[in-house]
């Protein structure tokens, strides 16, 4: 028997955390948590974040149309909540938060040194929602920390230490128990 | 040292692990793990969903314009896989599966009854990328599984059970160790 919420608080678990980085016109780095997010096609790669109006990252999408997604491990995730906290239209996040900002290689944004995973990602599509707008970015690369790679380029998620944000109780947590492979583990009901 | 991996297989963890419900013209039901999608608009609060035009599921939301997102617990963490290996073309997903569909409340799309929590969606605006269409849903209702609300209507992580979809590692995880609460950690850095 289920109960009904209603829809006034808009949740789906588990959530990435997603810091945004962007130039405004002057060339200023500013860094976002933007809480909703993700990827949206795999052919070209795309990611789609959601972003204020009242945001100082939504003037610098729009006037770079470009922007990287960081995602922080675990000993980054202070940093990360803080970029949820303070607003680039008063605030030096980079420099309060101790973080280097790196000119992208592809794009014209910046990407954080200090984290693991770095997308750089190209505006292609723009859909004003209500409160909140979405941009579809293409990936232009994705970068990784060298330590975080095996000898075959493959992510080592202990390295990466990844961090995931449940609002439903609005924490952060670390994987925990592996439930099994993706893709996989239904076969035996594809058997019959 | 950052090393670049190229934009060939977008990635970005971790990712919530979302079933689509949908019926086709004829009113049959079907249900999809969709890989991609997550919350992109807070009012009026909106999800998005990615869609490859070749599924079932693609077919079901042009004619009815509606969708559920589902959310498994751990314990139907098998058959939501089996959701991404069967297609509603060939299979009757549900019956396969064991599971009941229920008629939505707000809108013409089945929800999971033995799945926890559920998204009631009305589509809103669509827009091509390539291999993947998204959609935008605005959510109509939240329905959470009764034993899973305390006395204040609050959600209980231990009775959603929630899952965390890696594609780093393409694995399946519970929520491990608690980093703290989100918008608070970060105050440190706030007050300086």
């Amino acid at each position: 028997m289920k109960t009904s919420l209603g829809a006034k608080q808009p949740m789906l678990y588990p959530t990435p955390v997603m810091i945004v980085g962007t130039y405004d016109a002057a060339g200023r780095a500013n860094a976002m948590n933007v809480a909703w997010g993700g990827i949206c096609c795999s052919q070209p790669p795309c990611v789609n974040i959601s972003v204020r109006k009242a945001t100082y990252t939504y003037g610098n999408l729009l006037a770079k149309q470009a922007f990287t997604v960081n995602l922080p491990s675990e000993d980054n995730i202070i940093v990360a909540d803080y970029m949820g906290l303070a607003s680039g239209h008063s605030a030096d996040k980079f420099a309060a938060a101790g973080l280097t900002a790196v000119q992208g290689e592809f794009i014209d944004a910046p990407y954080i040194e200090e984290f693991p995973f770095v997308l750089e990602c190209k505006v292609v599509h723009v859909a004003e929602l209500g409160l909140h707008t979405l941009f579809v970015g293409e990936i232009q690369d994705i970068k990784v920390e060298e330590s975080c790679l095996d000898e075959e380029g493959r992510i080592i998620n202990s390295e990466v230490k990844p961090v995931a944000w449940l609002p439903t109780d609005r924490k952060y947590y670390t994987p925990g128990r592996d439930l099994g492979k993706a893709f996989d583990i239904g076969k035996a009901i594809l058997r019959g």
